[in-house]
């Protein structure tokens, strides 16, 4: 009738943070990080407890483990670093410390004055017992310390000491008695991924439009010519869309037009042709071997090269033929085209994840990825993942992972919240945002605290854009350049990863096709552009000044430690990061009008900061490079859009005064 | 390598609610109540879904289902009535809706005037799947209506209306397509009591002190003649300290000295002495004869008797000679007693249950509620559970309730909360909580938002003491009898569950044993007391019309509903409580201070109460019979605490208004 229970195991562990659904799901880290874990720890009683953070490689035999540190009403903390690529684990345990209880006790009873000849007989007891699990030196050690206590050739008083002696608790501590100790009953997973799934700058180019002869289109030989402008710049993601061969079937013109002209390129994202399917590059763009130069090339540039995963197809993919049961077919024989009832897209087919043949349908779409692997990719971005089964790619990614625990995927998934979070869960590295349609002040705080101040930030990496080639928002359409740089600012410093598409961006594209459209006029989808990289009011300068910020700021890198401060005007925001260190610290403040100088007192929390209220500090701009004395928290900040609508401070702490100079860093 | 997936299981349900400890721990319900659940239920892409609350007693093999309800935002809710006392569980199941996604976008295009036969065929299908998924006259109609959809012989027209009928659709909703069905991965349990588990009012009372003889030792029969007096008040719990043998070593004397008298009768709480132990009566209390005569009369008069089990020997219990192993032996061979260092308690042995024995322990202390049950109890009031194991309480409890499912446990913990919150997860009923020191008008709103507006409600049910024999606190000693009556009001009107340690409350006993000390001066707890029930200035007409009130009006009988709302004045605490259906409306307003007047503007928010802003409505107070027309939300109120410090006010809303008669209900 007893026999779950173990009626002398009092310790309760839960309320365990981090854990995802139950520990269904792994928190992210990248290497290098820290874990740090809190639970309730607890027992009936009053006894002293005492407990570790246990953790190791997925797979491993041996635990390692950190000492559980209480935190006050019942709550503990422990914490261990992740160094390698791959998956860990970590649990907790807790015991009973009966000598340190006995210590306590016996501590008050001393002070009291009790009589305690017996109670120093029951602390030897327990440090002959701790004794008896310990070896070598500690184990002698323990021995003439119980051998103290019952000596009553000293006096009262000296063994009351060497009882209450801190080596001795130290040393008893490091041999607790865990027979009746508690697991925690998960066992709960780490993703540990590279830096650049935390931290990264990415740059999307359609690679056809980079030809130096106007309208012609151009090939991954005539990208790699881009790639020191590119690099120069700072980014160190170039994400390119589909680079496959194109339908003819349905081909869309420009401007989206429903027929094709004779010269029309198509759009990248119907993908498949005679010429080939998902592990085929477009013969106008070149080979396969020119890619695996152009990704070659970019490396020796510090870009990774991202590829672009769209599971469609055009009516004209070799999958349509070789493996119709992996579309839908309706009653009059044809395939079902993609349609958003009453709008259809006839020149794409969906794959149809619920055909019963989805085991070979899962293994080749597998293979789509493997294959890019092998050309020396490591970074895709998934086109659309909440149109394909949660199921498929909880699984694709585990194995993919498995075998390539480097490979970074991104979620393009503009969808229902819950479902972007679920995609985080099973596996994205990192996810579009809704970043793009947050603009005033509040939208931007509540959407940034849910990202970064919930459970959320532990499994969901933001990669904020402030376009995309679907993308030309009614701000960037109307703000003119300080609408792009505040965007751009926001973007950049606001999350640890960001993106833009260009040269759209900085060159400060922003005409869109119909009033209220959200799509380019002439958007580079559907055709070829050349794009003037010298014009005048290029953002270039500024986004490669940012780019250096962020990597010579390390609080700019993360995102747990994003905090907002008020502004008493609310087209001003005024955020900060800071190193977990705290170390380096940064305060930005954007200008969010992008027609009128706004002005406003910033009230930074010192205290947040970790900065003497009492004391003068600086902060220096470094867009300007101008650098201003503050004190306290309210400070006076104005921003004129024209100029540059946004400070990126770096805030240093005077070190010394010493006659007129004073110092900070 | 693909066989924990089937890539055709496409719904996801998550973030269910309630769930405690992932499902480890039962929420708690009574008998006629509702359990509403909601989950996170999605799935990829734009299908319609659909999906069914599960429910069952436990040990039940059919499921019966509830259909869930969408809110936004991918969260849905069912619900369901526990109808017996026991052990239910919950579960969900969803489903992709091929057909009501077919008919959302079949209705689109047809609204497009888009050409549709095709479509039209691939909804007659599913409705013929459908078909062969029902029988009778069901599956004879969806046959019918497929036909229709396929009958080329109708217009376009009127085969789209067919398609797009209400009772087509819910006919095809009783028959879905469940292969493919997602069953959330956890069944949730739920333990249904009694309603006195949810509703209940608690009396205690030190039987030894009923004698009509001053000083004498009373019996159980004497007792008995104080029944009426208990249930003329209303209670309908009456809580008995330990009833059994008390033990002469170290017996205390009155006020706690630590020597007794030959005729003091010691603290009922150092249970057993020759004469027995935690299975027998005091002889001086009477037989078990007397003690189940007792528990019936109390039952004629609607009053459960409630025991206190306490868990801890006197140095006479027979436990102590016949299971030495129960207990600590100390080096010198001297049993451990109890002991708070630097004090000692040592008429009290604490069971040790780290024994090697502790089986049989168990069985033992499990023995002692089944003997009481078999006396008629049905409630009992657990002292100092969180000194005892975890695993014992959940076992035991469970063991108990399997055969016993109308039984009631109270923890009585004051302790941590984080504890108490555990003792009430593992299966006590009901929990003393820590209201006796919330004072102050944002102590009590912070706590009891933490009690009934978060997952706590769930399974923590509150028994609001404003006293009990060891806690007479500072604000009762010194707040006079206005004091006693604003704490009886926040007792058992924010709490539906409550109890008084009388006479010494009702009576307005307020002198503590020293200045600082929360103890009673010549408390029960050490000695016989006698008490003058025909004292002026009693409280028990208002307890009488309290409990009255409680009975009557169905928002005073569970927590879930309760808000607070804003005075301008924080002496003055304003809530109300509401009914599941609305149509009872409580709201109470309670002026701490207990030295002077108050008065301020309450503001109710007529939105949270269902109260039509535009129209008067009266509120009528219960206590004083006045009744007051009030509009709007702000309204004046004044309360001298000579006078009474507290409103309780039904709030009748106006029905009709005929010439100059305005009714209220």
């Amino acid at each position: 009738m007893t026999t779950t229970y173990d009626g002398r195991r009092r310790v309760v562990i839960e309320g365990v943070y981090p854990e995802i659904n139950a520990g269904r799901f792994p928190i992210k880290r990248t290497v290098g990080e820290r874990v740090v874990v809190e639970a309730d720890v607890f027992a009936d009683g009053h006894d002293v407890l005492d407990g570790v953070l246990m953790y190791r490689r997925e797979g491993a035999t041996d635990w390692h483990e950190s000492r559980l540190q209480p935190l006050g009403n019942d709550r503990w903390r422990g914490a261990f670093t992740v160094t390698e690529l791959g998956r860990y684990e970590y649990s907790l345990e807790a015991w009973i410390a009966r000598f340190a209880t006995w210590q306590r006790d016996f501590s008050k009873k001393a002070d009291a004055g009790q009589d305690i000849p017996v109670e120093l007989q029951i602390g030897a007891e327990l440090i002959e017992a701790a004794s008896e699990r310990a070896d070598g030196r500690d184990r002698k050690a323990l021995q003439r310390w119980a051998a103290s206590l019952r000596d009553e050739s000293t006096t009262q008083a000296e063994r009351v000491a060497t009882a209450l002696d801190d080596e001795l608790s130290a040393v008893v501590g490091q041999y607790p008695d865990r027979t009746f100790a508690t697991r925690y009953s998960q066992s709960l997973p780490v993703v540990v991924d590279r830096e650049r799934a935390r931290f990264s700058a990415w740059y999307e180019l359609f690679p056809r439009s980079c030809s130096s002869v106007p309208g012609q289109h151009a090939t991954l030989n005539d990208c790699e010519s881009w790639l020191p402008y590119v690099a120069d710049m700072g980014f160190d993601v170039l994400y390119l869309p589909p680079i496959h061969p194109i339908g003819t079937t349905h081909r869309k013109g420009p401007n989206n037009a429903p027929t094709a002209g004779p010269n029309d390129p198509g759009s990248p994202w119907a993908i498949g042709s005679s010429e080939g399917g998902h592990t085929s590059v477009h013969p106008e763009l070149g080979t396969l071997d020119d890619f695996r130069q152009l990704v070659q090339r970019a490396k020796d540039h510090g870009l990774d090269v991202a590829l672009d995963v769209a599971f469609q197809c055009s009516p004209d993919h070799p999958w349509v033929k070789e493996h119709p049961e992996w579309f839908r077919t309706r009653p009059d024989g044809t395939i079902q085209y993609a349609e958003n009832p009453p709008k259809k897209y006839e020149d794409i087919y969906p794959i149809n994840f619920d055909t019963d043949d989805w085991e070979s349908l899962w293994a080749e779409l597998r293979r789509v990825f493997e294959f890019w692997i092998a050309q020396g990719v490591t970074i895709f971005r998934v086109d659309n993942p909440h149109t394909k089964p949660f199921p498929f790619w909880e699984w694709l990614i585990g194995e993919v992972k498995a075998e390539h625990p480097d490979v970074i995927f991104l979620a393009e998934a503009f969808t229902r919240p819950k479902v972007m979070y679920r995609l985080a869960k099973l596996g994205f590295t990192q996810s579009y945002t809704y970043f793009a349609w947050r603009n005033a002040r509040w939208e931007l705080e509540e959407y940034l605290r849910e990202l970064t101040q919930t459970e959320i930030i532990e499994y969901f990496r933001p990669n904020f854009w402030p376009n995309t080639p679907d993308i030309l928002t009614e701000y960037l359409q109307t703000g003119g350049r300080p609408a792009f740089i505040a965007r751009f600012v926001l973007a950049s410093t606001l999350a640890a990863s960001y993106g833009i598409y260009g040269p759209a961006f900085e060159l400060g594209e922003r005409t869109p096709r119909e009033p209220g459209s959200e799509e380019y006029l002439n958007s580079e989808k559907y055709e070829i552009r050349d794009w003037d990289l010298d014009a005048p009011q290029g953002l270039q300068p500024l986004i490669a000044r940012i780019n250096e910020i962020r990597r010579a700021n390390a609080a700019l890198q993360s995102n747990a430690s994003l905090r907002f401060h008020p502004v008493d005007n609310d087209r001003l925001i005024c955020y900060s990061k800071q190193s977990d260190d705290g170390a380096n610290t940064i305060v930005v403040v954007v200008n969010l009008d992008p027609h009128h100088t706004q002005a406003g007192v910033v009230d930074l929390q010192l205290d947040v900061l970790g900065i003497d209220a009492d004391r003068p500090y600086q902060v220096h701009d470094l867009l300007s490079e101008a650098r201003y004395t503050w004190h306290g928290g309210p400070n006076y900040v104005e921003l004129d859009p024209n100029v540059v609508p946004a400070h990126v401070f770096r805030v240093r702490r005077r070190v010394r005064s010493e006659r007129d100079f004073e110092y900070y860093v």
